[in-house]
């Protein structure tokens, strides 16, 4: 929602510029990767933050910004079963306003703590403009194990890790209503401020035999959108399923809840496929992080490419407002 | 000059803040270095590029700044002796401007594939302001024959690659005459648009057994006050050694070229120091990628951790119009 207009299209033709590297991934996952010497593969990912697109000062404090920062593409890693890993933060920031970097630098370096990721270098700019922070971040993991877009197979459950909807209810309080907010928001401002990423997550995944997840910073519909083009599957996605944040339906209803589930962004957690005779251990596994929950599945009732939301057996939409029936 | 005000003493803060990696370098070098399995290290860099500020699309071509925010990287990178790589790009713009962005990525195509570089990744975002472009790179070097910054040690020779002072004449010409250029210009235009990074020069440094370099981005007096401070030694910089670009020296005159040559930034040669010992053998290697000239010493007359201009034997200071005489 916050990416250029005919951005798909564009990021086809620049990855068709730049080609596919011989040894890994090249752009169109949610992160590179290549191999080195040894047995594991490099990872890569990054992301640009820009101030009035992606955050607001007056709704995000400086430190909160650092750890977003680097939680997104963390969550990128994370979505590949890998482990961090060494950051590169650029920022840009008007002069008047330098003091800021510091504190966008201490909350990164919170999280970077929490997660093992080592701030290794950067860049510091003046900019007459908009606040600007990149985070570029490298990380390892074994190529056998690599968590990928494309690999969803026909047959397979269709799962999230914990619950959607979060981030984007508290952005819609924010927006919404005057301060001071409810007090029962805390979580939804948490999550929304400070995303933990599914780093632990992700690799119990690919230690169980996973092989196909991406995460979801878009929303629900358009990230399984994008599991089923890589894979050239359908999905079908059952939206009474999707586990919503208690919060948020307590503050703002289920309907709209719902909603933000399906097509909120900014959650963080992960989409994956996966074989349902690996359902049991992976419900166990996963009760260290985040959780389980099974929301639809990879079926030949859904046109290759595409993805289908179902409430009751029947198709809905997703329409700017909410989703709505057929 | 492009930084922010207090840049050195922000960095030193960010610097204590994310600390040293026991297995590398940090904070403080060209580029950040950390090992991975194997015999090489891994070699990080990163630059962020900002429109109004680090460029003018009206005196640089999208293909241009493609090209130029790679090469700033790369430069990087051949002042750690380091080959490339794996590239990640984010770039944001405003939405009507959305073409720019393969324009760009065509000019930093063109570079990475003449210099081995592969874009395996990146992010791009809608921007109310600026055009801003951060690459991220990742190249490999020998941890053995790594170039540092604070490797410079008493006695030995200062040099540097190539000619200085093409790119800022060139910025001088498109700042203060009318177009269309004196055809003299070309030279100086070509290299202010598409530098060319002394990826060669940096791993025949290497190779002999240079251990000191730093890259020349903001000027020769900047860097070598960064390797005086960086080596605590003292470095004496004779100006009438440095070598001068002839078309710089046709169009603005002696004077002024040897003001550019000396603080007038964005030249990417490598400024490096030598045991006298090894001068053959780097003169015979180099002629293939700039030349040497030596321009001074590491010495004691000169305070430990500064550097000074001397000029026929007597100190000259850099003043914002130039240098002067004591």
């Amino acid at each position: 929602m916050t990416g250029l207009p005919g951005e798909f299209e564009l990021i086809a033709r620049l990855a068709a510029l730049f080609g596919t590297p011989p040894d890994g991934l090249g752009i169109g996952d949610d992160a590179a990767t290549w191999r080195t010497t040894g047995n594991t593969v490099q990872v890569a990912t990054t992301d640009m933050l820009i101030e009035g697109i992606h955050f607001r000062l007056d709704w995000t404090t400086p430190g909160d910004l650092g750890w977003k920062a680097l939680a997104v593409n963390l969550s990128d890693l994370a979505a590949m079963g890998a482990t961090p890993g060494r950051a590169l933060v650029s920022i840009a920031v008007d002069a008047a306003r330098r003091e800021i970097v510091l504190e966008v630098a201490r909350g990164l370096h919170s999280l970077a703590e929490r997660t093992g990721t080592r701030v290794v270098g950067g860049d510091t700019v003046r900019s007459p403009g908009p606040l600007v922070i990149n985070v570029a971040l490298v990380g390892e993991a074994n190529p056998a194990r690599l968590l990928r877009r494309d690999a969803a197979r026909l047959g397979e459950l269709v799962a999230v890790t914990g619950h959607l909807g979060a981030s984007s209810a508290a952005l819609a309080l924010l927006s919404e209503r005057p301060a001071p907010l409810d007090p029962a928001a805390a979580p939804l401002l948490a999550a929304h401020h400070r995303p933990v990423p599914r780093l632990a997550a992700g690799q119990l995944l690919a230690a169980c035999g996973v092989r196909c997840a991406i995460d979801i910073s878009d929303g629900l519909a358009s990230e399984a959108l994008h599991l089923a083009r890589a894979s050239e599957v359908g999905i079908e996605i059952d939206v009474a399923r999707v586990p919503l944040d208690p919060a948020a339906v307590c503050l703002l209803g289920e309907r709209r809840s719902r909603e933000l589930a399906l097509a909120g962004g900014e959650d963080y957690e992960l989409l994956f496929t996966f074989d349902p005779r690996l359902a049991d251990e992976l419900a166990s596994a996963l009760t260290i992080d985040g959780g389980l929950t099974v929301v639809g599945e990879v079926t030949d009732r859904v046109a290759p490419g595409t993805a289908q939301l179902v409430e009751a057996g029947h198709p809905v939409e997703l329409a700017d407002s909410g989703y709505v029936a057929f």
